[in-house]
């Protein structure tokens, strides 16, 4: 029987409330399986850390820590990364770093820029005729990793906290909005999800039945800024107020964005928000009511607010990262974890594995036939694919001295014994 | 032994997560002093809906309702306004509305200005000679009401609740920012509180020990938008990365401010938001490291996300609504129900009465000890003031079918008796 081979796991792209549930699956089940795995390390803030030799020791890090990973949101315990892994040289450096601490498992926890990352190393190691085990692991609250027929991937580990987080959020701005209507009648909402429509599609399952005056903004409506106030002010006009949803990737040139290290759009960094666009031509074009159109701008909190975690996104966060493990102790490589919907009427989620070459480096779009353009709105159909993402109950999280108590991790690394490497793209000017 | 009287309830100005505990508590209380309190109402949307004779029977709603008010935020359920009530004809209104429907009580929950609407209702009953028992609820995020010295009022519910709300939040921002830093190293948040820093000030208690690279910019410290980037950016050079919190009340011209009924800046309507600026300015002047700075705008949640309010919150919420239905009973008149601070180094809220002239209409400064200009923070007593208001564990909040089970009060109105109404200040051009 050959000797335990080391598990480097490693982060990309932004966080989810859930995404260290998966690590803590990875950790846990790389010591069950401890004949087959030897010291589990992270890459330190993601490739970057990777490139640098900065490998933190999950096997060293005290139970008590690696359990509250559960209910520790974001990527803050290892950190992650947007470097586009691409170049020749990083690649191969990569492969150094694997080499020198024996590393013969490698999971990457993320979106489909990180599934490509994965891919893109697994083919590396392939090349160089190293031993690697390459293994995926879903994560992206923008829900547009796999196939539009879900038939790889039936949602992505973060989207049902995020769909929670629209789900309640509005259903609180609806008491707000309906309680301030004369002074507040119009709260126009930001949503994230770039250019794909899951996460503001989400604002309808506070309302399944379409009893708040909710106007829903999808980027795949494409609306103009005339248009889109016309909606809106039909809707003041019927109802006295509105909640408007509009995503972050509506393309009006106005925003002026500025572009992240993949080239995507950077939307918090733009000049302008699509949701101060928006307030800014109502109240200068006039509402039909007394009263104003005010603004507000959800951020980070779509994917670290850990009170909105829904516990089905949590259970499914582990068991994909359990499943990950499973796949990598079966030798299987070039392949990402994924979570499946069991076939009948009651919701049920199966885990299975996709080629990465299927899901790397491509969005799954929203799908057309759940857009109702002429409403601002979503199909039915969507709510009945979201709706058990939610859960029922609260997370409970545990609270010391009135602070949430989240994991804290050792700074215990491997010794490093390359020489050392600074990554390819910060070597020309930064 | 004289006839039970009714009362009337009415909300003002913004709302709190807890507020309808203490409207809760106002109609239980009364339900149980019954010889003295006959059906209570509400003033439907505020001053407007009293005005214009719409009162919502709140003794006919079913138990399970007025009960479920504990964990509803916001106003939604009995409405509010920002109505200026201060001319003769409309308080002149406001006692034939009190008389046609034999009020004898009238409680006002809110913040200062609802405080002054409660004083000049007492004020104009007494001089019509109408026998009415005026009693005011405190209820502000803003925590602006009262005294300096504390004396009048320790804290205003809904304060512990956005405390905590920010406390939590900050605590997963770090966990973002934390983990994000390479790519994302600002993260600018604003925070609401009009000129007043109380809420900004709440960011320090995700860290009372300091350890997280926190800044936090009160109206109070009025820096000009490049001091501001210049403490940022010394941050990041430090640490690596920085939180910001600014307040939105920050004096910087190019906001662009609206305003409101009662002539207050209208912060999520200005043209440009105090986070938006400085995202800008950062981006435009290029941070010291890589990567862009973001910015997000919470609004309304800070006031009505229910899953952040603080139990200590809640329950005082409920205990100074009995307190006032007390008061009322006991025939006191022209006071505003307060929560003060027991002494001693163990937390405990007592309950008492203060004149309305103390409080109506008057701004309680932040203290200017509080505030550490140098570090852009707040001092170790302002963490020992805020920190008990936290409270320990998660609120429960009845979830039904993976959505929050808020109060749903039936629209059963007190008959209408008197002529039809307009609000004065609508009558011309409206």
């Amino acid at each position: 029987m050959p000797a335990a081979r080391n598990a480097v796991v490693m982060m990309g792209g932004g966080p989810t409330p859930v995404i260290n549930n998966s690590l803590r699956a990875i950790v846990e089940g790389c010591r069950e399986l401890g004949n087959q795995f030897g010291t589990v390390y992270a890459a330190w803030q993601g490739v970057e850390g990777l490139l640098r030799e900065e490998l933190l020791d999950l096997s060293a890090q005290p139970e008590e820590e690696i359990a509250l990973l559960r209910t520790t949101p974001a990527a803050g315990a290892i950190g992650t990364a947007r470097y586009k892994l691409t170049r020749e040289e990083d690649l191969a450096r990569t492969i150094k770093v694997f080499r020198a601490h024996q590393v013969g498992y490698f999971f990457g926890i993320g979106g489909n820029d990180t599934q490509e990352v994965c891919l893109k190393v697994a083919q590396a190691a392939e090349g160089t005729g190293y031993e690697l085990t390459v293994v995926g692991v879903p994560k992206t609250i923008d829900n547009d990793l796999g196939d539009e027929q879900f038939k790889l991937v039936d949602h992505t580990p973060g989207y049902g906290s995020v769909a929670r987080y629209w789900a309640w959020t509005v259903q609180c701005l609806e008491e707000e909005n309906r309680g301030s209507a004369p002074a507040d009648p119009v709260l126009v909402v930001q949503a994230m999800g770039r250019r794909v429509g899951y996460i503001p599609a989400a604002a309808r399952l506070a309302d399944p039945e379409r009893e708040i005056p909710l106007l829903i903004f999808l980027p795949e409506m494409n609306p103009t800024l005339e248009e889109l106030a016309g909606l809106v002010a039909d809707t003041v006009r019927r109802e006295g107020r509105a909640i408007v949803v509009v995503s972050e990737g509506l393309k009006l040139a106005e925003l002026g964005e500025r572009r992240d290290a993949f080239g995507h759009a950077a939307f918090s960094s733009s000049r302008a928000t699509m949701a101060q666009l928006l307030v800014n031509h109502l109240n200068d074009v006039g509402l039909p009511a007394r009263g104003l159109a005010r603004g507000q701008l959800p951020g980070t909190e779509q994917r670290d607010a850990i009170l909105y975690a829904s516990p089905v996104d949590l259970t499914e966060a582990h068991q994909v990262g359990r499943k990950a493990v499973l796949l990598a102790a079966e030798g299987k490589s070039g392949v990402m974890a994924t979570i499946l919907r069991a076939p009948g009427n009651i919701y049920r989620a199966e885990y299975g594995a996709v080629p990465l070459a299927e899901v790397a480096g491509r969005d799954r779009p929203f799908p057309a036939a759940w857009v109702d353009h002429e409403r601002a709105d979503v199909t039915d159909d969507f709510v009945r694919y979201s709706w058990p993402l939610l859960g029922e109950d609260l997370v409970s999280v545990p609270i010391v001295d009135g602070r949430l108590r989240f994991a804290r991790l050792r700074p215990i690394f491997a010794k490093k014994v390359l020489p050392d490497y600074t990554p390819a793209a910060y070597r020309q000017g930064g």
